[in-house]
């Protein structure tokens, strides 16, 4: 307890946590004034996102880089996977549908290209296990092609799409079940990363680590809860797209855990860490929080959710997948391939800004 | 003929060639049967193909992988050209189109694929010649950017579809042609495998393998006649649409004895020749066959035949092409890259299944 | 001066140095003479261009190979800028649109292409530097992403269409301005070519070949002048459509000096410098020359430019950006390469010869 509060004293982005029982009273005073709440559940996520990476890290520092990246992504996924129950318990598939493509894009070429400047700013040349990267990228690739099918079939019946979302919704999970039977078990070896003895800032006991996991998961799902009511009507307000607020914002929200890991293990030369946090967070929201998703739909949400995205969408994942693949082809960076993959981002930012809101 | 009845006798599968003679029987007394006939039909290609394999593996013994591979996909693809040109006389030109697609699709995918998860389970990394890998994939993305034309400009007039195809098909056989003087003469260096000089199951004699491949070729032709004219009422008797027909059905039942033999490579550890029977087999569809029944078409079909594919097989031969280079990049093979490839092919053969007959 | 006149008289190519008079003397006399004008100027630019690369090659040898290839490409798509400018003085979009995405296909595949074939039929196998091959194909592709987008949002306004046209036309300049700083400042060891001491042709002296630099360019942009006043006109007496003039007459004319330069370098085993001239000029007139036009057209053009491309040439400008990427990623080069580009190229110029007018 005493090392959460010396934590909390030393870094001034965790002073916002005051936000978080600030959304709670503005929700219960003025439930009307969305683009307040908006800011204010957008600013309250994002310190909670920073305990969760700094918890995770905290347990990661005892299990090695790769299984540490895969935790990483699998608890800083968590915040995505709240906002996008909140949004399915609402029945706002749209919001829920733009968030998965968004946070898939978000990861693989921001998320990726931040960590690649970042560690190139300081550091001339960096390199990184190239097995790992061409797995999660090949990964990604074949998610996209499923999320493809739905979208290019879209001229067939409903009832076709809603079967053919369930069938690849299986075999999506299925594949993630071996991706990690296949990482983690019969082929770890070709996984491992690069030794790094150098050592972290103090790691938390485990026990206060895993007790702040459990506390920040319960308040991100309850301050998601305010972000999703207010999102929409706070985007027209602000004049921002629907497709811009869902893509963009809400993605880079739901990483902020993921990028601060990514970007500090990036600093530190630990590339394998950044790239198993960018890459293998894309592909855990492809291959297991989409399907996971679609079959919760079935349970909390009004009606069953397909995999049917907008067709832009779509083109974006399939190019971030395509990307990515090419950037970490040689297992090499340097400072410019991340410029490289933070443009075609900003090609597509740009884009959805400037879209006009009927589309 | 000694060693082929022992042969026979062994294996059990071969048993199967008694339904060769059943077949005629059942298309004197019962022409209307459709499904029957096309099981039957199905039943017996299978042991006549894995004869051919037989035959095929004997005569490549004495030729190394490489050309052993070659040899494989010319006569492997025999089945399929059989079955191709059965349906160009009957007109079905949307048969041999499917037909075509669907064998570029299971070659690349499905017998790709289950070559690595079969080798896979029985070696924990394989190693294979790249430079074949990555040839063999190259000519098949060239083949598909040339297969997508008529179909991206099928807004075009009928007489430029017909003089576009004809075109595309010179320039594929052409292709095909200075491929072969490329990897057999100018620089076959480039392209042997690994030696392996484990003893194969005892090579027939040349004589023997020689005559068998040309007895059993006629009986190809002949029960191929059958199988084109069962396959589309059976295909609506059985509920399935013709798309999957075409696409999936035909291309497994012509593919079976490249398949055969690609599988037992695999499982020796020879993937050199599983690498080149199943992406040479798909090169070979694409860029010979393909183009040769379109001149076919112009002396024994009822009309000129183009290359116009739907939309969807043209998207399915191009993610084909490009998870094929993908995958055998790094010229090394696990299982899980088995599975990648073959959770490929399911997603295409599900969609195929699910969509309604009408498209 | 001396020099130059010996070296026209060894030179059979500069005697056709001869037409560019005759242009002006024909342009002055038979105005309405649209298809020998373009027959002449067409003519008259090919001397003109060798000249550009000679004076090039003379400059480039005392700067290494791979600051060669960087002054070839901005200098040999000199031509290109100066027939796109007066193509946009006269208003022509269309022209200077497919010039651009033609001049982008034939030197991603015609000139790559055709060097390596030259290359090839010369030296067994050739090994160029594959990080500069990469760096320049993924580039390439970032730009082809980039001019993607207004074609697949045309269905949106004309206003969004020039508004993100604009946008990325910065994007574009922005990140060729940082891949010239990575490349020649930052990481320059990455992209050294091998030495090669062999002497080169007697290089002129430097104040020469820069007098005859400026000189030339001032005769190409007079000669384009007539050039695009008939090139139209020209197209339809010849029965050519307007696409196959402005993507493959128009672009093989402007690339005519590189083609030259790439060719003479890929003859003496010089492959860095060909990869350098062919893909470095794709490249600087992707993210360079096209957005130069757009901010341009607001100044000297009747009505502001757009990046908004017929979506056959946005296709082929990304299967060019993939197939150089997909042909340079080995680093190493033989004939069938060559053919293979080349071969791609001819899919591309058969079907725009080919395709009704009307598209």
């Amino acid at each position: 307890m005493t090392t959460l509060l010396k934590e909390i004293r030393h870094n001034p982005l965790l002073w916002l946590l005051v936000l978080v029982p600030v959304v709670w009273a503005a929700q219960l005073i003025k439930p009307e004034a969305h683009t307040l709440l908006f800011v204010l559940s957008v600013a309250a996520i994002v310190p909670l996102a920073a305990l969760l990476s700094r918890a995770t890290e905290s347990v990661a520092a005892k299990t090695g880089d790769m299984i540490g990246g895969l935790l990483n992504a699998t608890l800083g996924n968590l915040t995505e996977l709240l906002i996008a129950l909140a949004a399915l318990r609402a029945g706002q598939y749209v919001l829920v549908k733009s968030a998965i493509a968004g946070a898939i894009v978000t990861n693989a070429l921001c998320m990726l290209g931040a960590s690649f400047l970042v560690g190139g700013l300081n550091h001339h040349v960096q390199e990184y296990n190239r097995n790992n990267a061409r797995f999660l990228a090949s990964l990604l690739f074949l998610a996209t092609i499923a999320l493809l099918i739905p979208s290019v079939t879209a001229e067939a019946d409903a009832p076709f799409t809603q079967t053919v979302s369930l069938g690849l919704s299986v075999l999506l999970i299925v594949t993630y079940g071996l991706g990690l039977l296949f990482e983690l078990k019969t082929h770890r070896e070709l996984f491992t990363g690069a030794d790094h003895t150098e050592p972290d800032e103090e790691a938390w006991p485990l026990s206060l680590a895993l007790i702040t996991l459990a506390v920040v998961t319960v308040l991100v799902a309850l301050v998601s809860e305010v972000f999703v009511e207010s999102v929409q009507q706070a985007a027209t307000a602000l004049g921002l797209s629907p497709a811009f607020v869902g893509f963009i914002i809400v993605a880079l929200v739901g990483g902020a855990a993921e990028m601060a890991s990514a970007l500090s293990a990036a600093r530190k030369d630990r590339l394998d860490l950044s790239v198993g946090v960018a890459l293998g967070s894309a592909v855990q929201i492809a291959l297991f929080v989409a399907p996971v998703l679609v079959f919760l739909s079935y349970v909390i949400g009004p009606a069953p959710m397909d995999l049917q995205f907008w067709r832009g969408a779509v083109a974006m994942m399939l190019i971030a997948a395509m990307t990515a693949s090419l950037v970490t082809n040689p297992g090499r960076s340097a400072w410019f391939l991340g410029v490289f993959l933070l443009i075609v981002y900003l090609i597509f930012a740009m884009t959805l800004y400037l879209l006009p809101p009927r589309i």
